[in-house]
């Protein structure tokens, strides 16, 4: 085997562990959170899916891309919940390292590649990277629709719409699926009406 | 919500399901088998890195599609273990039926696009449907030689090599690296050397 490709065994064996990072929303499983490489996946499909209510100049091959890779820190970093804006503003340069070091696991030019593709993402300037930003923010609350039993933090409508706003920003039609999912979770408790 | 875009988030909400079908292979968790949604990312990640080794004419674009959608149909039918030949044929009608009632959630054209798609992957003919097939049937050796503890099921080098011979038709260097892997799994105990 050649050595390009067994840098690419390594990294593919490693993303193994993005399997074990789980986040703070549920699965259908009975006591089971989901985990990054479900939700990754999850995202990769509302992409195909929902790639109309995108902006026109959405490279939608870009942001399928982006939303497969964008967890992939958390294997070193684990997964820092979205309303923990201390703990997010502390891990960023430890995200930063973990990007590094992980698609550095890859030959070049793919190591590069991957790496832009990952800041592209976190940057949140470009089209292709909004829409993927939002789309990765819509997911928990589709999920939370199917999923979620009870209210576990308190979270107000306030909050989590000031949370989501990145998809009001990119898509008047998916902020009123977003809308209505937040009004939903309201009936079904999830949320406090404040 | 417009009625497509309504269809959409039904869709959506049902591809929550695919994280509770579990496969035969393990997760570096303690307890929990590997589910079809986290197979189906790692197999996209591995067209995105493993493209060049997939034979010139393949679109990875739609290879990574087709890994993202192809097991969808589980969510009607369950995962078909790939040895157990019999099951394999009796549930080729329902996987049909399956991908007709899930992709026709979702509005045209759409449904029949991604219903297209999987027929294509499930045929094994064209270029695109070919390296797909491989990848999705060289993961759970990477997946193995990672979390497998001990052969299960009594599986015989012979019969794996058999069951992965679409790589070898693939991919030399593929071929190459799943051969290194099931040398590696004789090792480790997971398949008898026979």
């Amino acid at each position: 085997m050649n050595d390009s490709l067994a840098r690419i065994l390594e990294f593919t064996e490693e993303l193994e562990k993005l399997k074990t990072v789980t986040r703070r929303n549920r699965t259908l499983d009975e006591d089971r959170f989901e985990n990054s490489a479900e939700h990754s996946w999850h995202t990769g499909m509302m992409a195909l899916t929902m790639k109309e209510y995108l902006p026109p100049e959405t490279d939608i091959t870009r942001v399928i891309l982006m939303l497969l890779i964008h967890d992939i820190v958390e294997i070193d970093t684990g997964d820092v919940y979205l309303y923990d804006d201390e703990k997010r503003r502390e891990i960023k340069n430890n995200e930063g390292m973990a990007a590094e070091r992980l698609f550095g696991l890859l030959p070049e030019p793919q190591a590069s590649e991957y790496l832009d593709l990952w800041r592209e993402f976190e940057k949140r300037e470009t089209a292709d990277a909004r829409s993927a930003a939002a789309l990765d923010t819509l997911q928990p609350l589709i999920n939370h629709n199917v999923t979620g039993r009870e209210n576990l933090h308190g979270m107000t409508v306030t909050r989590v719409a000031e949370k989501k706003l990145i998809i009001k920003e990119v898509s008047p039609e998916l902020w009123e699926l977003a809308q209505h999912l937040i009004s939903s979770g309201v009936k079904k408790g999830l949320f406090l009406n404040s």
